[in-house]
């Protein structure tokens, strides 16, 4: 599958070292071509990967991960534009948070308890199906659930319910087994909601690797 | 133990009768005397069970549990006064839900992300040491740790240690063995903010007996 990933950070780059390891084609996108990260990284990662710029990256992909840091991520899907992306799963693997602030930061205000990021991805997106996904766990333990020790949950959002079964198969092929689809993308305010104690307990856990479980 | 508890709902009645069959003293307070509820459940609990107005509880008791709505809270607190509360532990087992939305409902604008009820609580006090815990499950839960199959995760957090320690004594004494210390009072922002995803989960799970646990 070709998939087109919007970020040089170490989320993207994890997840596109990953799938390209599945066999994935993967074009890392920034705000220019040639970003050195984004060269290094094709450098490093082989054949199947490839670097441009966030719209020829959208342009690319038949799926799209948002990479981003959530205070940038709605400037750049704006700049990409619905036409590039129309039609197209953006999965939206950022969160929202108002890293301006002391850490542990808050979310951003206008993004939160009655918004979400993800919301606001699927408003400028109309013609797209949004998937809000991974964003509750390190991107270590993204694409190596095995890191935690019990079979830990993920969770899902969007409004498209065969755009969330294809996104599905994908984390099934990262080694996630238990996935609980929230519901439509309003459903991203929870999971959002989530980086506050996520990060509290990354202090407490002394490491990123950890995940929750939810136990009837 | 003498314990005032601030509310007659469920979650107040739930703690109270656990308490008194622990061999406790529980006062109920509500907003005057003689509320039916509370005349009831004084009728059914025995005799270490009275009732009376917020202020009789909360002279009553050396620790004082707060069951309220949350958008009732803060002016049943000021109404009390720090004087009555002085010098005592104040246990804050709200959620500031904002219930004149629609179901799902969010958090209360001005006690989210950037405040909680917690330290609002603690601000009208600061005579007292405000502890938030419990508010993370379902009453039945709280009292019974036993009907979520795993040994699941309560949270704690407030500014006084030793407070702190004597309510982890307290929710020992409930059944409860994993118990994390989130910090000081600031940290109730972290656990009223999963109020959103436990709701989803209950409409998911069609139970509210279900709790989370962090895995490393």
């Amino acid at each position: 599958m070709k998939i087109g990933i919007l970020g040089t950070g170490v989320v993207g780059t994890t997840l596109g070292t990953k799938f390209v390891s599945l066999g994935h084609e993967v074009r890392l996108g920034s705000r220019e071509t040639d970003n050195p990260k984004a060269l290094e990284w094709v450098q490093t990662t082989g054949q199947r990967a490839s670097q441009g710029t966030f719209s020829s990256a959208s342009a690319f992909g038949e799926i799209v991960f948002i990479c981003l840091r959530g205070d940038v991520a709605l400037p750049v899907v704006k700049s990409v534009g619905g036409e590039t992306l129309k039609s197209k799963i953006v999965v939206d693997v950022s969160n929202p948070l108002d890293i301006a602030k002391p850490m542990p930061c808050p979310l951003l205000p206008d993004l939160v308890n009655t918004n979400s990021l993800g919301e606001e991805i699927q408003k400028l997106l109309p013609h797209s199906a949004v998937v809000k996904t991974l964003i509750t766990v390190n991107c270590e333990v993204m694409v190596n659930p095995g890191l935690v020790k019990a079979d830990t949950d993920l969770f899902i959002s969007g409004n498209d319910a065969s755009a969330k079964n294809k996104v599905v198969d994908l984390l099934h092929s990262l080694g996630w087994k238990n996935i609980i689809d929230l519901g439509d993308i309003t459903t991203a305010r929870a999971t959002e909601m989530l980086m506050p104690i996520w990060m509290r307990l990354w202090g407490i856990f002394g490491t990123p690797h950890f995940n929750l479980k939810f136990v009837k």
